[in-house]
């Protein structure tokens, strides 16, 4: 359990993509007073609720609250709401904001939220992990992933994979649109986790093509292969399964295929804190 | 007109990524005999007809075809008889094999094509132009665009583009997944010019981020934006077109827009030699 029972662990939400509704934010808080009584405090910011088009509101406004919660020191951690993109607009200029708060913060989300993760690895700012967010809740059966991340956000370890060496993990395609950008982070001698949801297998493997060909991935200690959800079926078939794929360019690279990760857009979406 | 009406230009076709039918061949052949009698022969590689799951064949068929045709003195010009995703597993070795006569070829292609574009412009091989290709044909009024390409093939400059600068002309999302690659070209001083089809606008939008914020692509001479066709109804709407997408990342990065492109997944696609 969690070492921090003696105080309330305050946790801000943002949604540096897009928005959710109230009624996702008063689930979370009920399942919150249900669990943790009072030793644990969600604090959605506004932002999380606004619309602009696609997302949360416009980059200006998505960016003042992830800087405003970063650099707050009376929260314990940033939870991303969601992904659904939007974050890269905003994540460099936000990391190059952030001050010491945002160092002894805990910060959690996936899939487009990887922007942000990869960028505060680069920046060393926090603790960081893979994990599930409060839109998982709208899963069924998402309860235990919502809580699963939230053991960890309150300093938990029992939530976190029996990886034993230092892991990083990210959506395929998010960590292909990275590469090269001011939040590729330094995968040297670390694990490389991948997940992915609603790609063709041919985009996969594009992917993987481009990521496996990068030199900073090639320093990796090695690619584990999550779950590919949700791949539209391509006509025609493409014949290979995804751990073919993954395990056809990881040969051809020269980067080890280290076997599956407990990671994907599903409610089994483990935590996994990049070290 | 072409130069080269003493003798019969030679065109071999392959298909580096997804196979055409028999039917387009006989097409592309009846319309080089009715317009170019004997001064034009299309060679169809066998390959370009081989099925295997979502490719022209395997691997290894698909490179064995593309360097001997790339490697045979007698053929004058090289044209991908159409894209679909493929041709990056097999370009870096392919362009590894070639020969001084692939150095006197002209090549052209588009769309997936992109892959081998920028790998022989990099390996400084042939003279090489995004354009049409034998598929095009299949379009409704697609034979103007057919002989358009055809003419450059034959040593035409008649159906260059005005464009006074360097150039090179690439698909968005190929682009994307080429930086970082043993394919991606020096783009220092040329314009690069970029389209796409059937992409939503979000992914749009992180592809710019990712191309835009690439050290290689920076040293450009500025971008120009060809047709964005088929993009997907973003829900929410996205509120951006293309040119404002274009014109942001441009303006983020420094990267001159340089106004519109006449290049697309269309009829009206032109033939942008690389310089």
């Amino acid at each position: 359990m969690s070492g921090s029972s003696e105080k309330t662990c305050r946790i801000a939400i943002v949604a540096p993509g897009r928005s959710i509704d109230c009624a996702l934010a008063d689930d979370a808080r009920a399942v919150v007073a249900r669990t943790c009584g009072d030793a644990v405090q969600l604090d959605f910011h506004p932002q999380c609720f606004l619309t602009d088009g696609h997302f949360a509101g416009d980059d200006d406004v998505r960016l003042a609250a992830l800087v405003e919660v970063a650099n707050a020191p009376d929260f314990d951690a940033v939870w991303f709401a969601r992904g659904g993109y939007g974050a890269c607009r905003i994540a460099e200029t936000a990391i190059g904001r952030m001050d010491g708060a945002a160092r002894n913060k805990r910060w959690l989300g996936y899939s487009d939220m990887g922007f942000l993760l990869a960028g505060l690895d680069r920046a060393e700012i926090g603790r960081i992990a893979h994990g599930p967010m409060p839109i998982d809740l709208s899963r069924e059966r998402g309860e235990p992933a919502f809580l699963r991340a939230l053991e960890w956000l309150r300093g938990g370890d029992a939530a976190e994979q029996g990886c034993a060496a230092p892991a990083i993990a990210l959506n395929l395609t998010v960590l292909g649109n990275l590469l090269g950008t001011g939040l590729e982070p330094d995968f040297a001698g670390r694990e490389l986790w991948i997940e992915d949801v609603g790609e063709y297998m041919y985009r996969i493997d594009r992917a993987l093509f481009h990521v496996t060909s990068s030199a900073g991935v090639k320093r990796c200690s090695g690619i584990r292969l999550g779950r590919f959800s949700d791949v539209p079926a391509n006509d025609p078939d493409f014949n290979r399964t995804d751990e073919q794929v993954v395990r056809y360019w990881c040969e051809r690279s020269g980067i080890p295929y280290l076997g599956r990760a407990d990671i994907g857009h599903d409610v089994n979406n483990t935590v996994v804190p990049f070290s």
